[in-house]
C-alpha cells in the first residue's frame, strides 16, 4: 500500500513497533526521562534555543494554541493566506476576537514578502502576522526567510503553521526570528496524528504575559511548568509520544541536512514525474513544495475516478483537492517516511491509472 | 508491572497489538467505516440516542468543550465541586468568562442533591450545571442520579465530567438526562490516552445554537458534519481509534452489565483489603468509588516513600494525593483492564511495602 497524502503517513517499522509499549505512568520517572530527551531533540529540530512545548491534539489545536497564548480580543492581526490552510489560520483568530486583516493571494501563488512590506507599512496597529510555511492545501512553501525578515523589521509577533514543512524543509526557527511555530506529529515526524510541537520564543512569551483570549487547556504557561517535572498538564498521547521518541531516533541518525536534502530530491522527483506524464503542476513552479505536489486536473480528467481506480486497483491512495479546488487537482503527498522509489511507484500506478480516468496524455 | 493509578490503565494485549496498525486515509472508507462502528458502539455504552463526538485530546480538552460549546460569557453556572476536578471543572468555565458559583463539599465527602436544590432555588439565574459523576482525586462517586433528577427539575444543563466513571460505573446518559457527558480513552476504555469522547443531547444542541463561547477545535457542530461522512474535521489520532476499536470489541464481549459488575466487585475488594491491613478510606464508605480507592495515609506514613518503593522494589505504580491531599493520601486505580487478581497482587505489595515506610498497622 503506498499511502501518499500530505499526512497521515506511512510509519517505518520501528515506530510501528513503539507503539504496542504497554502504559506508564505518565507521573513517573520512566515518563519524564523519554519526555524530556524527546523535547530536546525537538528543540534541535527546530532549530531553536527557546521553549518547545508538546500538546496532545492535532496541528490545528497547536494553531489555536498559537493564537490563544498570544493575542488578546480585538487584537489587529495580519493573516498572509494563499490556501485553505491560510484561511483556517485566520478563521481561528478570527473565532477568538481577533480582527483579522486578510493578505491574500491567489491559491497556486506564493505570498509576496513585498506585499506584506506594504501590509505592515500601512497599518501600524497590527500586532501579529500569521502564516502558513507549507500551504498543503495547493503544493506551495512561502519564502518563510523573506517573509520573516520583513516582519522582524516591522516588529510584528510571527505565528507560523509549519504543519507540514518542520522537520522535512528547513525552518531555522531561531535563525528567522519566527515566535510560534507549530507542527503536527503525523507529518514529517513519522509518527502516528494526536501530538501538535509547538516551539515559544521569548518574544512570544512576553505577548503571553498580556493575552486575553481565553485558554485552559492550551495554555503555554502551564505545559511549561509541568514541563519542568518532565510532565504535562493533562495527560499526554503517551503511545503516541513513544512513537515520536522512535521516530526521532531514526530521525537524528539520518541527521536534518541528509533528511532536508532527501524531500527535497522526492520532490524534484515528484515534479518531475509528473511533467513526464503530461501533466502540469498546480502551483508556481519556484515554490512547490518539497513535501506535497500538487497537480493540475487536465482537461477531461475525472479526479475522483483517478483517485478511485489508484485506491482500489494499485494500492495507492493519494489526495484530492480541497474546499474550491476539489475535483481540480489531486496532491501527492511526499513527507516523512519516504524516498526516490515511492515516488517511482506512484508515477508507475499515475501512468496506467490516468488513461482509465479519462486523461490521455 | 502493576500500573494501578487512575489512567492511564493497563491495556490488554489485544488492544497494544492494534496500536501497531500501519495509517491509513482518514478521508478513505476504510476509517469511515470503522470509525461509525466505534461512534455507534460508544453509543450503546454511553447509553444515549443522542450524538456522540469523539475529540483528539485528552479529557480536559472535552470538559473544555463541553463549556465552549455550551455558554456564552456572563453565563451563570453553578459548579458543584467536591476534588480537584470539580474544581477544574469550574476553573475552565471560569477562564472562559462564566460567572461561576462554586457550591463546594469536604473533600472526601459526595455532593448533596438537596444542597443543590437549594442552589437552584436560590438562584433562578443559573443556565448550566457543572458536575464531576466520579471525583478521582479523592475516590468519590457522587450520586449522580438524585443530582441529574434534581437539575432536571429546574430544568438546567447538566454538564458531567465522567472522565473515570463512564464505562466501569453505570451512567444512563438518556435515562437521567444528561446533556454533555466526557470521558477519556485512556480510563474505562482500555485504550491510551489521546480521546475525548462525548455525548451531547438534543438540550446541549439547542445551547450550542446560543453559545458565544470562542471555539474553533472543539467546535461540536463541526465535528457533527464531519461525523456524518465518517470523517472528523481535523486529524484525528487514528492508532488511538484503532485501539479503542480493539478494546470496544472486547468490552461489548463482556457487556456493560458484566463490566459494571466486575468494577463493583474489584472495587469491593479494594477497599476490603485495604481495611484488613489497618487502613482507612478516605472518602466517606457510601460514595467510595468502583473505578479509584483513596486511602487516608495514617500517622508515621511516608507516603513518598511508599509510592517509591513500591515502584522500585514491588513492581507496582500508585498514585499519590494531588494538591492539598500531597502526602495525606493514596489511590489505587482499579479500572479498565483490571480484575480480582490485579487488586490481591497490589494488596500483597502493600503489606510488605507498608511497614518499610512507617506503617506499623
Amino acid at each position: 500500500m503506498q499511502l501518499r497524502i500530505p499526512g497521515p503517513t506511512p510509519l517505518p517499522d520501528e515506530v510501528l513497533q513503539a507503539m504496542k509499549r504497554q502504559m506508564i505512568n505518565h507521573r513517573g520517572p520512566q515518563f519524564a526521562e523519554m519526555f524530556h530527551e524527546v523535547t530536546a531533540t525537538l528543540k534541535e529540530m527546530f532549530q531553536t534555543k527557546g521553549d518547545l512545548l508538546i500538546l496532545t491534539g492535532s496541528g490545528t489545536g497547536g494553531m489555536e494554541a498559537s493564537i490563544v497564548n498570544t493575542l488578546s480580543p480585538g487584537d489587529k492581526v495580519l493573516s498572509l493566506s494563499n490556501g485553505a490552510f491560510g484561511e483556517r489560520f485566520a478563521d481561528i483568530a478570527e473565532a477568538f476576537g481577533a480582527q483579522v486583516e486578510r493578505l491574500r493571494f491567489e491559491w497556486g501563488r506564493a505570498v509576496d514578502p513585498q506585499a506584506v512590506r506594504q501590509a505592515l507599512s500601512h497599518d501600524t496597529g497590527i500586532k501579529a502576522v500569521l502564516v502558513t510555511h507549507n500551504e498543503t492545501s495547493t503544493g506551495v512553501t512561502n519564502d518563510l526567510a523573506s517573509i520573516s525578515a520583513v516582519v522582524r523589521e516591522f516588529e510584528k509577533l510571527l505565528l507560523v503553521d509549519a504543519i507540514s514543512s518542520l522537520g522535512a524543509i528547513d525552518l531555522p526557527v531561531d535563525a528567522w526570528g519566527c515566535d510560534v511555530v507549530i507542527t503536527g506529529s503525523q507529518k514529517a515526524w513519522m509518527a502516528p496524528p494526536g501530538l501538535a510541537m509547538v516551539s515559544v520564543s521569548e518574544r512570544a512569551w512576553q505577548a503571553h504575559a498580556q493575552a486575553r483570549m481565553p485558554r485552559c487547556y492550551w495554555d503555554f504557561a502551564r505545559a511549561k511548568r509541568f514541563l519542568e517535572k518532565g510532565q504535562t498538564p493533562w495527560t499526554p498521547a503517551l503511545s503516541t509520544i513513544y512513537a515520536l521518541a522512535a521516530a526521532l531516533e531514526l530521525l537524528q541518525r539520518e541527521g536534518l541536512k541528509n533528511i532536508v536534502a532527501r524531500h527535497a530530491r522526492v520532490g524534484a522527483k515528484a515534479r518531475e514525474g509528473v511533467k513526464s506524464l503530461g501533466l502540469s503542476l498546480f502551483p508556481e513552479d519556484s515554490y512547490a513544495s518539497n513535501t506535497v505536489t500538487a497537480v493540475r486536473a487536465p482537461e477531461g480528467l475525472d479526479v475522483k475516478r483517478l483517485l478511485k481506480s489508484l485506491r482500489e486497483e494499485y494500492n495507492t491512495i493519494l489526495a484530492g483537492g480541497q474546499q474550491r479546488l476539489e475535483g481540480k487537482i489531486f496532491r501527492i503527498g511526499h513527507l516523512g517516511y519516504v524516498n526516490e522509489d515511492d515516488i517511482e511507484a506512484v508515477l508507475e500506478a499515475l501512468r496506467v491509472a490516468l488513461p482509465q480516468a479519462g486523461f490521455n496524455g
